[in-house]
């Protein structure tokens, strides 16, 4: 049907894209496919959200990235079926629908967060996984304390100006800490009118921050949060949440305008499609080579997937993991190709890492090196601008990081709450 | 009431904020209101449509303008009401209300898009008067493109990738001149899998273009968008507008997926509050020194007004008229304080420039310099990065425009269709 074998990629996140890059200018067809026409910089979320950076710096065209790769074609769709005898997938575009035929397919669809049965929190509450959660995100935070300088019940104004963040992993750490940034470096000195104060509150039900950090970097991340003034409230379970108020198990009720639900994720639902028995989480089984147990020629790799590791946990949902088991599944296929033995996922571990603020943060390298504070921050912000994709992107980065640091500033802070589309509006 | 005489300002674009600058510091207290958190620097929309610029890169939160001046104070809300005898205001902000009693109050609220009784093109057309605007043009062309691709059939292809803008003023030249070199540079490399292949189509009913510029500038204007390979249509209104059709006055139909609508402006309706007979396009008409003729201590500036210069006409919806109008109002307020005389408006005109593409503009300076090509578009480049807002804007967009310039790049086209928010969804 093709000449060159032909492998279908869904999702242009870390392990999708860093697959159709190793495969770029091989002896095969490339058809990427994702729901957004940019790449996420998803470790940055948390600094659109709080008004640091802009959307497109941390986003980037995929279209862009593919531009001189002859063999890989982008589509902008979403998987909507997948037949694995016929080998053959369903895509939609809008009211559109089409199939397309694969000799490989890659599934890196990524994860959406977790509620762990808890779904009605979701109403209440503000994600923070896509763009879109970020640019809402930020719009929520400001909006509120415009709302507050309107105020004049002094509760009601303390409610708008607490926020609560649920979740002791680095996102959670992260976007609590910079949000009480924001709020009390600031905006604190535009809203003189009411003397407007900000809290931030971060809940975890575990009894320590940070898990899979070592011991002494969780207290080192805990004594540098409590030190930006954030107060954290360890052990404690959301219980309830309603409009602006959230429930904690010890009793304490909390009225917040803002609740940032950074708890946990879960895998996308695409592994539903394919008719295999899912392992916690909605992850999908798969061997050491990265391929979907039972299901032939079909890969998937990252957030989506169940893999245990040597110690008999499951790969963490980290990005560095997506991109190892992206390249492994490329390497996998080409050997497939050409007849030879593929290989075992085997996780080259270079580190964690979480933000707190200002000259804050923790980092465990290579399982073996800790550092704190100062030197810490500066190695988080070397990796990530490394990290980047497109020199523009970090050229304006480090625009905007040295601006904010010099000035205490957050020049972004504009609230755009875009209308819906012409288009949508007619229908 | 107040010890201090309270001045309100309704708005903060160009004429709002120079006043609201001008008042900083002086023995008056501000309130300065607007329905954004930010100030737009509207000459560079476009730029924000044709992905070559971020948002935020051309707006600049106003309560960060006023950081440290102690005597304004700023607020988002709508104005609802004016009680001009009781010298009151209503605002709305959200679902609140409430009143604001004033001294002197400064309406300018600007402008919004004219059809000239064609109000049904509206719901066909897109703007681009607001950054909200901006944002959903940007999204709407490059959806067109998404969708192209997924496209079979070679006519509705055609018409995904046609844009019309109706409009030959220095807004409709400069949204052509840019969209053609976004498609015809940047996405055609981009979108391999069918050859696809743009047009644009400007559209003015007057016989030339840049009516205000003298004739040799006017086609230099012409001829550098054909070199540029704009399909310029003059003398030919628009009679027709339809789902993707555009007709024209001589019969064409041009089956466009993208009609930009650039046409002209007609006063805010903020005007029609002050039950006053409003002048043609609903302008509110004014004495020299920028008072509302019948209206004690209302002054209100800039594109809202009529007022003719010397030569009879109306002074043009510009936005320099605007700002010289504002400092003006400030300082007969300030007059009219101290028991001096107020001063009637002379407008310093410093010129008027469009830019058309790469190296390509037109200016013509103090009414008597003409400039064409690559010295205007200097000029112009020049003149615009100094009356940006702000150190760290500047900074942005000179990244920018280099990275445009040597790259054929832009780096901003993402598509980012925001849901609409949470509490909306609630609701």
């Amino acid at each position: 049907m093709h000449e060159k074998p032909r492998v279908i990629i869904i999702g242009a996140g870390f392990g999708g894209m860093f697959a159709a890059k190793a495969l770029a200018g091989k002896a095969v067809d490339v058809l990427l496919i994702d729901r957004n026409n940019f790449h996420t910089f998803t470790p940055l979320l948390y600094q659109v959200a709080t008004s640091a950076l802009d959307p497109s710096e941390i986003a980037y065209p995929v279209r862009r990235i593919f531009q001189r790769a002859e063999n890989v074609r982008v589509l902008l769709g979403e998987l909507t079926a997948i037949d694995h005898l016929g080998r053959t997938i369903t895509l939609r575009n809008e009211n559109q629908e089409y199939s397309e035929a694969y000799d490989y397919l890659i599934l890196a669809a990524g994860s959406t967060p977790a509620y762990f049965g808890h779904e009605r929190f979701k109403q209440h509450a503000l994600d923070l996984r896509t763009l879109g959660d970020a640019v809402e995100l930020r719009n929520h935070i400001l909006r509120a304390f415009e709302r507050a300088v309107w105020e004049t019940h002094e509760s009601r104004r303390r409610q708008l100006t607490t926020i609560v963040v649920v979740g002791g992993g680095p996102t959670g750490i992260e976007t609590a800490g910079a949000i009480h940034e924001l709020y009390n470096h600031v905006l604190d000195k535009e809203f003189p009118q009411r003397n407007l104060q900000a809290r931030v509150v971060l809940v975890e039900m575990a009894p320590e921050l940070l898990g899979n950090f070592p011991e002494k970097l969780r207290k080192a991340a805990l004594e540098q949060l409590q030190d930006v003034g954030v107060e954290v409230r360890l052990g404690i379970p959301v219980v309830d949440v309603g409009p602006e108020l959230v429930k904690l198990s010890d009793g304490t009720d909390i009225e917040a305008g803002t609740l940032v639900w950074a708890a946990g994720a879960q895998a996308s639902p695409v592994g539903e499609l394919l008719g295999v028995e899912l392992a916690s989480l909605g992850r999908v089984p798969v061997e050491g080579t990265m391929q979907v147990k039972g299901r032939e020629r079909i890969y998937a790799l990252g957030d989506m997937v169940y893999l245990e590791g040597p110690d008999g946990a499951p790969y963490p949902m980290l990005s560095p993991v997506a991109i190892q088991q992206g390249e492994l599944a490329v390497a996998n296929i080409l050997a497939d190709i050409a007849g030879r033995r593929q290989n075992e996922f085997v996780y080259n571990d270079r580190g964690i890492m979480a933000t707190i603020g200002r000259s804050k943060a923790v980092a465990w390298l290579y399982n073996r090196i800790p550092l704190r504070g100062y030197i810490a921050w500066v190695v988080w912000l070397v990796f990530h601008l490394i990290s980047l994709i497109g020199f523009r992107n970090r050229l304006n980065v480090i625009v905007n990081w040295m601006w904010n640091y010099f000035t205490y500033d957050r020049s972004v802070r504009i609230i755009l709450e875009q209308a819906q589309s012409k288009e949508l509006r007619r229908k």
